[in-house]
């Protein structure tokens, strides 16, 4: 079908022409003698408007009986607005309605967040959410551009699991066996009858498995969903979700800060010059600071400080804070919003983090008690990144791996990498939807994905 | 850490300098007062000859030691090299052992396909493996690309779902009830209670989801993981594979058709120009008209049939076929090869296939009898790409699930979309895997992933 998109008629240079446009109409005003229709198509925010004189043979039956959401085939001149908003609009002269839409739910009228997810099939047709797709596609498209033009190579790791990287996530179970009465050996379930012969679950993490290829190709990364079976009923909470995992050979911690540091300011320079229309609504509608925020970041050298240090000054700091504050205990939310907000101003890289908090494949600093961690805080929301050092020794690793209870037997091929050309390495993870909650000012997670998987929710 | 990659160094216009590299000695070789090392680090399937003299000060402690599988560090001149079949090589002042490889299994010699399969955490350093990595990453950055360029919005549409696309599909459960003791109402197993409150499972395709969104933002792409938990052991299927799935509204079978070959074409070219060593080991090494079939494929028009007319040509073809010919019977792989090997010899597409061996959501054509379906075959695999404009008219595609058995109830929200603003719109699905085995002439689809899953199987 013969079509140009709303995005690219508006950044002609100038009007003229005979144009065809295919979208949903977003309102409809009917004059004596005409009809002004509003028609996006998805490709922009703005809508394109089209004015269609009564003239039109099909005016008295299909045009008049338009309604918001109906989709239409417009066909006119390309000419110059004399409204103002717009530079250009549309002087029809054929009009072919596809589907109308009685009854159609998303109105132009405000709706609230709670309503719009409760219609995600349709969402994607509002001003909001649209926004958000687009902007979500370019940082998908700005995360590959990254490491694809630095070489690294992009690296399916698999979803369907029998090890849990963490050692200690909230799986969800895969199975094919029957759920009411599945087979028993000597009353136990006889996993060895499940699919893969064994019990699996939905991964947590690329991360280990990412290693094993740094170990032969140098540079990956994993872009893929992962999964956590958490009853967090949170605005930062996702059962399903989409993380980014960069993992390197031949890398030390330093290497992994220049790294995140980067990636973050390139993801969000994107955002900032390839989606200034729907930036643009998000801080006019959403939040006030959202390209402020993101300039702040891009322009912002990253400060860096060790975790013993941020526990003295947020020990000095003189603020009361909910949670505790002391060496040995992970920070919160709050704390690490005092620091990146308050105390150095811009993202901030939290280095060397007490070894029991953090998990087993962290690199053992030489001080006994921390590890080569690293996580990146950005003002509003705190943790962005985390990451580390792996532990490239085999004698520490097992040594590690024992201390927290974790079956060598269950990691045989994790270890044989530390057996077989070992190499310091080094990765990070990053959630992907909290990054776009950052970029665009969301305030539910569940707002920032297509169709949002929750306790009690997998619609659509 | 200061390093070059080797494809960099190997890219070069000429010799000299400083240079320090890193990666896994793939083969050692000690004379008299000299070794040579090659060593490679993934970024190419070429080593880089590293000499090194007896005068480096830990020669015979470290060099001497060396073992096929150690990580290095070497840092030397980069001269021309008088050996044949490689431009440069290194003369090494220093080199740095990360770890050695005492019992390395993956030896220079041939390994079978099978014996690389269980130590797939390790297969990565091989020739054939790098090569599969990083052809399969050109590829996904040419998919990416591809739609990119043309406007297409990337989608994330949900793994985990309460709706099954195919209503044939066998599926994979996903639950948090205990499997040995789920709870119980009045005998049933209540899904009330599991993690999403009902019976949810792992997606057969993103396509439902990727509809409503080309409804909103006219064109959309997928590109994720997919799942079926079908019993087949064969070389063509995985239970976890990646699959392409672009949705265009305003679209009919004829563009699907024109996108779907310019989409092939771009793929096939991209990995002909960038990935020519690559290749050029799948040409010399796994199947001698890798190449050539590439090449053939991006320089032929694509020629069009009607399933109806295939059927004419295949009962007149005189061959004799292992399945039976007949209007109304599905195409197996020996028929699609005959199509596109023997009678055009190009790439096929069919169209117009019976309906009652398609989906529920095809566009029912006039004739009552068959529906706008198009599959893309190609010589050596058959079907490649399968894709239809979709059922836009309401009351049609009603009709069609009530005969299919289909519950209106469970797809209340893809029918929406017809109810609001219909309108016309096709896509079309692509298995990565399959794509990559075509590419490369590996001949086991477990081999062109980093680790299959498989009945019975879920390593690493």
């Amino acid at each position: 079908m013969n079509r140009v998109r709303i995005n690219e008629l508006l950044q002609r240079p100038e009007a003229g022409g005979e144009v065809t446009i295919h979208g949903w109409v977003r309102t409809c005003r009917h004059s004596k003698g005409f009809s002004f229709l509003e028609i996006n198509d998805g490709s922009i925010i703005h809508n394109i408007q089209c004015v269609v004189d009564a003239d039109v043979p099909n005016y008295d039956r299909d045009v008049k009986a338009l309604q918001t959401g109906a989709s239409v085939r417009v066909t006119g001149r390309l000419v110059d607005s004399p409204g103002k908003g717009q530079r250009f609009e549309i002087q029809a002269k054929d009009v072919h309605v596809y589907g109308n839409a009685e009854g159609y739910p998303l109105q132009k009228k405000g709706h609230t967040m709670e309503f719009l997810r409760s219609i995600a099939h349709l969402r994607a047709r509002s001003n909001t959410f649209g926004a958000v797709l687009r902007v979500r596609n370019v940082m998908a498209r700005a995360i590959h551009d990254f490491f694809q033009s630095r070489g690294f190579v992009y690296l399916h790791t698999p979803i369907i699991t029998a090890s849990d990287c963490e050692g200690a996530g909230e799986m969800f179970r895969v199975t094919t066996l029957d759920a009411g009465d599945p087979p028993r050996a000597e009353g136990e379930i006889d996993f060895a009858q499940d699919f893969f012969g064994k019990p699996t679950s939905l991964t947590v993490s690329g991360q280990l498995s990412a290693e094993t290829a740094a170990l032969a190709l140098s540079d990956v990364y994993t872009f893929g969903p992962t999964f956590r079976a958490e009853n967090s009923n949170t605005t930062r909470h996702l059962a399903e979700f989409w993380m980014v995992e960069p993992e390197c050979a031949f890398f030390d911690l330093d290497d992994d800060v220049a790294l995140a540091e980067a990636f973050l300011k390139h993801i969000f320079s994107t955002v900032l010059s390839e989606c200034p229309d729907d930036m643009d609504f998000f801080n006019k509608r959403i939040d006030k600071t959202a390209i402020e925020t993101l300039r702040h970041i891009v322009e912002s050298p990253f400060e860096r400080m060790s975790y013993s240090d941020a526990i003295e000054i947020l020990s000095k700091s003189g603020k009361s804070f909910e949670f505790p504050i002391e060496w040995g205990l992970d920070l919160q939310s709050e704390h690490e919003r005092y620091l990146t907000e308050e105390h150095v101003k811009r993202p901030l890289v939290l280095t060397d983090y007490p070894r029991d908090i953090k998990a087993f494949y962290m690199r053992q600093n030489d001080d006994g008690k921390t590890v080569a961690a690293m996580d990146v805080l950005v003002p509003k929301i705190g943790e962005i990144i985390g990451g580390s050092q792996r532990e490239e020794r085999l004698d520490r690793l097992q040594e590690r791996m024992k201390e927290m209870g974790l079956p060598e037997e269950d990691y045989w091929w994790y270890l044989d990498t530390r057996k077989f050309g070992t190499a310091p390495h080094a990765g990070f993870g990053l959630g992907f939807e909290r990054t776009i909650q950052f970029c665009t000012g969301m305030a539910n997670i569940r707002d920032v994905i297509p169709f949002p998987r929750t306790p009690g929710s997998a619609e659509f």
